[in-house]
């Protein structure tokens, strides 16, 4: 810890962020060049930590410092703390390094007690300000510091509000706001059972300590850990005179942000009130005025405070929050900080920034991140929309596929198809969907689960169609039969709006108003020069022609993953994917597997000409056959009931349906397996059963050929998943190179096409330099890899612990959301340069759920990868990503210089 | 290819078996050393491997190299091929590296035709001798080379001999053999459509070709899987001149072993026939007689043999294995082999050997193997009682539980309770075991399921308590209800004699004689000198007291694997482990922990007793929650029927019958886990719900304090499982330690005791040097490590893929059985590696099944661990491997310099 534990404003800076927090050393910025700041001082946030670590103590010495600082002020301002004439009154504000608004606690006016306010009364010739200002300091002290709850004082001033016949604070007079005190001062020591404290120096420590506690409150607890913010930084404390805007009518306060922060547009916006506290402008008593009102009120300050957003804007070169108050005509900064903005506004302000000679390109692609696009990408609620009206979801479950949805609520597919393909707008909700839902819900325009975790049946079929998506809503109860859902004491009946949002995972029981996705010029402006920086390839997880097609529009390179089984899910096919799994006899299946090989040619061709030029990577089969066939549980209830009936009833028809239903469940069930996600599936039934994906290959090639036959070019990747050993992959590829032969000599003509594996299985990366031999290209299958190596299902672990270890902070984040770099990221890496050893010039990309997720980009770029390859909406974030690792490895350079 | 192809046997020595094959190589040893071997040359196993690269032909050249070799046997015997007076005679037999006894085909007699029979009765002077020899000749050559059925022939033998009126073979005359060659050429000429072979040349050439082709037939085949022996080294051919063992009464034709293959005693084993050739010792239609009737037949032949196995045994250094003719009163050796024995023989011969100064104590460890050692430690089937009656197993399952038991099937736990405690042999057998049938378990001898692979509740359960068990033998139907089970045509009831063999997976449905364990005391002394050799300390894993006792005495030094929830599963426990679980509020949750505690503290003083002295290593509770529950199914079942009954019929019983079901469905279903291995278990249970450990800790500590107050010395290890993170293991610790600590204070005595980890998780080791920061211990659990590197969920990979995987070849062995060095092998060397630089002391273990596995102890020696754990009775093979590990590293370090 360092010795020096005060600031005073001018001895900091803007880079001291560390050490006086965000708005401590901004304030000193502000004060350094030149403008209106008055005077205080900042404890650091070292003192905070110090405080936390001593059990709560201050250190020694602080309150020496403290005197010395508050010393200066009394020298600048010609004012003493408790002054029985003139009384120097501060505010004391927190300020951590990360801005957290309204999170921690504020005191103002502190200073004031019996002697001061009497100065008061002299200094401001105004009684009733006087009082005003002591009942607020009362109130806010006596909640923050003495937690006395701010309710009863509330209730006191409603009651006095009432015997008074009074509208507003302001209707009250100098005498009621004294009788006010009086109350607030009694109902201070009947509830802490002392006097209210008069000792300006006590009121000092004990306001800072409480700032300190602050930081470890409930909601800035909360806050951190959805920000991301750490714990262990600390708060900083602001000690500041007191300005006041609520001394009269040429008396005001506001905030503003130099640029509009919802449109990015070039324009001052902001609003202030006059003769007001800024606590009254955030209260909504009153209601504020735009800032543009005040060049006609007062041209004057107007100006002033244009110039002074001007100079701030060149100096940070940024968008500022600024905050001000006018106290008889005179303009105080209060705050200036980085404003928060929009998606839209962010990408806006950043290409204008450059296009006025503000700032350099590459400032201007750091600036934007992959929320702010992803702002961009898809429909979402209007903030503003349930702001203003104070809507509350009825539920929250995970965010499953983003963007937001409105629509009708139905409870079956069959209905949701109906209605939807008469162009009526539907949310598909179920427990949690099958295979037999996907007429359902592709027909919706959103779809809302009550059960499954990120990758289960209904979260990976939205993603795929880009279709908005909450799953695994624990709180629904869903009552099929009923045609309605219970969220507590809510209904939702069939046909009630619902409104769910899949970026943050919120249902509704309304019809929230959505923002609709805005591409604008500045995005493509912004992604041409993200493309000219980045070193990493930008493919999409496309496995239909609709996905490719949106692949190519958001600038996707090619096709990264196109999962083959997810042709098979969809309402036509799977049925005869069933007949080929149940066949009896080889003639049945292979009559099955003909049938799919048309319709996957068919398939193919479209995705080949949608991404002529550009390679496609296709995955072979991979899930358990078991996933095509119906639920298990459902069956044996079937079977069960049916068993019982037809003991009691006599009838052929029912004893028929018995039988099949038997058969059915023993064929399902001799299929069943304690852990599918490590059974029989991936290239471990193609080694088993390889007449899918000789099919499958068959398919490929042959619409490879076609199309290269009318002169298109085509570049498949034929991928085979969950290689572990390099023999399965020797196996499965050179019984598939000789059907690739056979199709392209039937065909008369040749295609360029390569053979390749995903590394998703631990020992796939351990063993990666024997299976390079083979494999031409390698995709790493993150999340499969991420299950392995954590031991982790991530369908048993989202729901029943990993939220709890993140909370805990046993894992730093989510290893599903973003590479973990020790387990996986070590495997990853193994794998890359034991591959490119045996393989120079082996192609490396990346295909699991990372591949859109930023962090987990910068990885990819430092491992070396070729690509990165994520959904067609993702597609633009990664191009975002992969340029911010290249300029983020050039300030490592220059710093390491 | 080297040129020579041909080898006479002089010209040979018994280190060439690569390229002469073992029983070549030996008769060119034997010729050397100046014993009596009848002249003869061997053709090369290249020429078998150029055969088959040649797609079935000989090179050329080879039947110039066949006639120089018969040309030099012609000058030594002074007889020629197809000679019409004194004609030579060979044997074309097979002769591979590997013994491969009666898998490959041999040819006698080669050579004969209408000429040379002329010849063989003028040489021989007997008549039905030479028709003899004719008839034989023709039906091998007809079989082995012209593809014409063996049984043909014995049809056509057996036909004359009813019609002759004869019994034996040999009550035949000469003419009535005259005219069955006759009827043998005419069936020759009819079923191939040529002539037999006249000439001596062809026949010896067609046998060689047969001979190589015999190399792939189908049993040979099979019979090199099994024997884990190369498909790729093929065989050699010998051609030998005959001699006959039936030309008279002082002639015949026997095998004998220099010591008891059976026991080890050091005598002369074996038997004869006189006036027989070697085909009819084994054929079995005359009784040979004991080795020891020659001493009084013909005391110089008898004489001279001793000399021979005493000069053979002398050169070789171990028990051999001998073929021998007599001539005409004239000896010749025809074979000599290093001989196959029982696990009891091998440790006898083993000792003695080294007591008689045979052989160094080194060469004595190394000679006896792992399933040697086995055969000592459990109760075995007795072969020659299987061999005798040609019983075959009515279905063969997994070998889920070493050892053999018989007994009475039964079909639910409550029966085998109910016989087994009145002291009634049973068998259970049920289509899978679950937690309620306990009790039943440990009444039977032996266990017996049609479902489950090795790691199912049935095989865990049976190898923790030293049962027998065949496990997932799918070929079973059993039928609880009418309490039998089929096996393809045969039905077993409730009550019927059945054999179960755990060592192979056999079940027969007879009563079978076993041959009980055999611990006598060479086997005591060959265990002491492996224990003067080795470096691995040797553990076992044992949950009990009563394993724990059997560890001691089968020489563990400590135990490394306690599985506190196996105490769980016990009968009188589950009711209470149910009730935590299932418990309504955090009270009645703690009263069933406090129950809990009690037995298990009572559990752990009994081990700690029993170990006194030596560490025991406690692994808290593993498998996640429902296991501890009924099973899912089967309520579902049950709830879907009561619904229905309640339906129809009034009744409040019912009613709240279906209720108390319909609440436990939901609390399993709850609980349910898409892939459990991978949910929420191990440490991560630990995490969310401390209590259960905390309760462990407590009963360990509270069990050690006791014993330590009574002067007892305790050493717990405290195992935490399924650590991924570093943090796991480090939130639970820290918790644990301060459990410890309480538990020490109240007690006012101290215990040492470690707190460590399982490295099972992929991750764990990746990331092994964070992890040694906290843990003290490592212990590689290699089932899970194997399961999560490879993505094999066992349960679902052994029935399903993993023995084609090995099959196929795809790979070399199972690696649940055998520790995968590339990929599972790769990061138990991380770990090590890492985990010793965070902590230099670190003690390194292995529990897995692998830990009694003698390849897997090979490798954890190389890797430098301090100790393997595996189950008591494969302790002594643990003991034998590590030693036999420090002697391989012994010779490959000579072989270095």
């Amino acid at each position: 810890m360092s010795n020096k534990r005060v600031f005073l404003f001018p001895e900091g800076n803007a880079q001291m962020r560390d050490l006086l927090g965000g708005k401590g050393a901004n304030l000193a910025e502000m004060c350094n060049i030149g403008l209106p700041v008055p005077p205080g001082f900042t404890i650091t946030t070292e003192v905070c930590n110090s405080y936390y670590a001593d059990g709560g103590k201050l250190p020694t010495g602080l309150e020496e410092e403290m005197k010395a600082a508050i010393g200066t002020l009394e020298a600048n301002l010609g004012k003493k703390f408790g002054d029985p004439n003139d009384p120097l009154l501060v505010s004391v504000r927190s300020g951590a390094k990360f801005s957290m608004p309204g999170m921690m606690d504020t005191i103002l006016n502190l200073g004031l007690n019996g002697t001061a306010l009497q100065g008061l009364i002299a200094g401001s010739g105004n009684e009733r300000f006087a009082y005003d200002a002591f009942r607020r300091f009362i109130s806010m002290f006596g909640d923050v510091v003495l937690d006395v709850s701010k309710e009863k004082f509330e209730r006191l001033l409603t009651a006095m509000k009432k015997e008074k016949g009074a509208q507003l604070d302001t209707d009250l007079t100098a005498a009621d706001l004294k009788a006010l005190c009086g109350q607030f001062l009694a109902l201070v020591s009947s509830e802490t059972g002392r006097v209210f404290p008069e000792d300006p120096w006590e009121q000092l420590r004990l306001a800072v300590e409480a700032v300190f506690r602050s930081w470890q409150n409930e909601r800035a607890i909360v806050y951190r850990r959805t920000e991301k913010i750490p714990d262990e930084i600390g708060t900083a404390v602001n000690v500041q005179a007191m300005v006041f805007g609520n001394l009269g009518d040429d008396c005001g306060t506001g905030v503003a942000f130099t640029r509009d922060p919802s449109t990015g547009e070039n324009v001052l916006y902001g609003e202030y009130l006059m003769n007001a506290q800024g606590e009254d402008v955030v209260a909504g008593t009153r209601t504020p005025v735009p800032i543009s009102e005040l060049e006609k009120a007062s041209p004057a300050v107007y100006n002033e405070f244009v110039e002074i957003g001007r100079r701030l804007e060149g100096h940070y070169l940024d968008m500022m929050d600024l905050e001000f108050t006018i106290e008889k005509g005179r303009l105080f900064m209060l705050q200036c900080r980085v404003g928060k903005r929009t998606g839209p506004a962010a990408v806006r302000m950043a290409v204008e920034m450059v296009e006025e000679g503000l700032i350099e390109r590459e400032t201007a692609i750091q600036r934007v991140t992959a929320s702010h696009l992803d702002q961009l990408l898809h429909p979402r609620i209007d903030d503003v929309y349930i702001e203003d009206r104070h809507i509350q979801p009825v539920a929250t479950g995970l965010a499953a596929s983003p963007g937001a949805a409105v629509g009708k609520a139905v409870f079956d597919a069959d209905t949701a198809e109906k209605l939807g393909s008469t162009g009526r707008k539907v949310i598909l909700v179920r427990e949690e969907t099958n295979p037999d839902d996907v007429h359902g819900m592709l027909a919706a325009q959103g779809i809302l689960t009550a059960r499954g975790g990120k990758t289960s049946h209904a979260a990976v079929v939205a993603r795929g169609f880009g279709i908005p998506c909450v799953a695994g809503c624990e709180e629904l109860q869903v009552d099929v039969h009923d045609k309605c859902f219970h969220a507590g004491p809510v209904t939702v009946r069939e046909g009630d709006w619902i409104t769910v949002d899949g970026t943050t995972g919120a249902v509704y029981n309304i019809e929230v108003s959505l923002i609709p996705p805005d591409v604008s010029g500045t995005f493509g402006t912004l992604m041409s020069w993200c493309d000219g920086y980045r070193k990493l390839h930008v493919r999409a997880n496309a496995d239909n022609p609709r996905d490719a097609q949106q692949a190519i529009e958001f600038g996707a390179e090619g096709i990264g993953l196109c999962r083959t089984e997810h042709m098979f899910f969809e309402p036509d096919r799977l049925p005869i994917v069933r007949d080929m799994i149940l066949a009896k006899n080889e003639g049945l299946r292979e009559a099955a597997l003909a049938k799919l090989e048309g319709v996957q040619m068919r398939d193919f061709e479209q995705i080949f000409e949608t991404m002529e030029g550009l390679p496609v990577t296709i995955r072979l089969i991979d899930p358990p056959l078991h996933e095509f066939l119906p639920n298990f549980d459902d069956l044996l209830a079937q079977v069960t009931e049916l068993r019982l009936a037809s003991q009691m009833t006599e009838g052929k028809a029912l004893k028929a349906i018995l039988q099949e239903k038997e058969e059915l469940l023993r064929a399902v069930e001799s299929m069943r397996e304690a852990n599918p996600m490590m059974g029989l599936r991936g290239v471990r039934l193609s080694v088993i059963f390889p007449g899918i994906v000789e099919m499958q290959t068959r398919a490929i090639l042959g619409a490879a050929c076609k199309l290269a036959k009318g002169g298109r070019k085509v570049h498949p990747e034929i991928m085979i998943p969950l290689v572990g050993h390099v023999n399965e992959l020797r196996v499965v590829q050179d019984r598939l190179e000789s059907v690739a032969h056979a199709v392209m000599e039937e065909a008369g003509v040749t295609v360029p096409y390569l053979f390749g594996t995903m590394i998703e299985i631990p020992r796939a990366a351990l063993t990666a330099g024997e299976i390079a031999e083979y494999a031409q290209f390698f995709s790493f299958g993150t999340n499969d890899l991420t299950q392995m190596t954590f031991g982790f299902s991530r369908d048993d672990a989202e729901g029943k612990f990993l939220r709890d270890y993140v909370e805990m902070k046993i894992l730093p984040v989510n290893p599903f959301e973003t590479i973990d770099r020790n387990g996986v990221g070590a495997l990853m890496q193994t794998a890359v340069q034991d591959g490119r050893t045996a393989r120079p010039n082996l192609k490396c990309g990346i295909c699991g759920e990372h591949g859109g997720d930023p962090d987990s980009i910068q990885f990819c770029h430092e491992l070396g990868l070729d690509y990165v390859s994520c959904s067609p909406f993702r597609v633009p974030i990664a191009r975002l990503s992969a340029a911010q690792a290249v300029l983020r490895e050039k300030v490592s350079v220059v710093l390491d210089k």
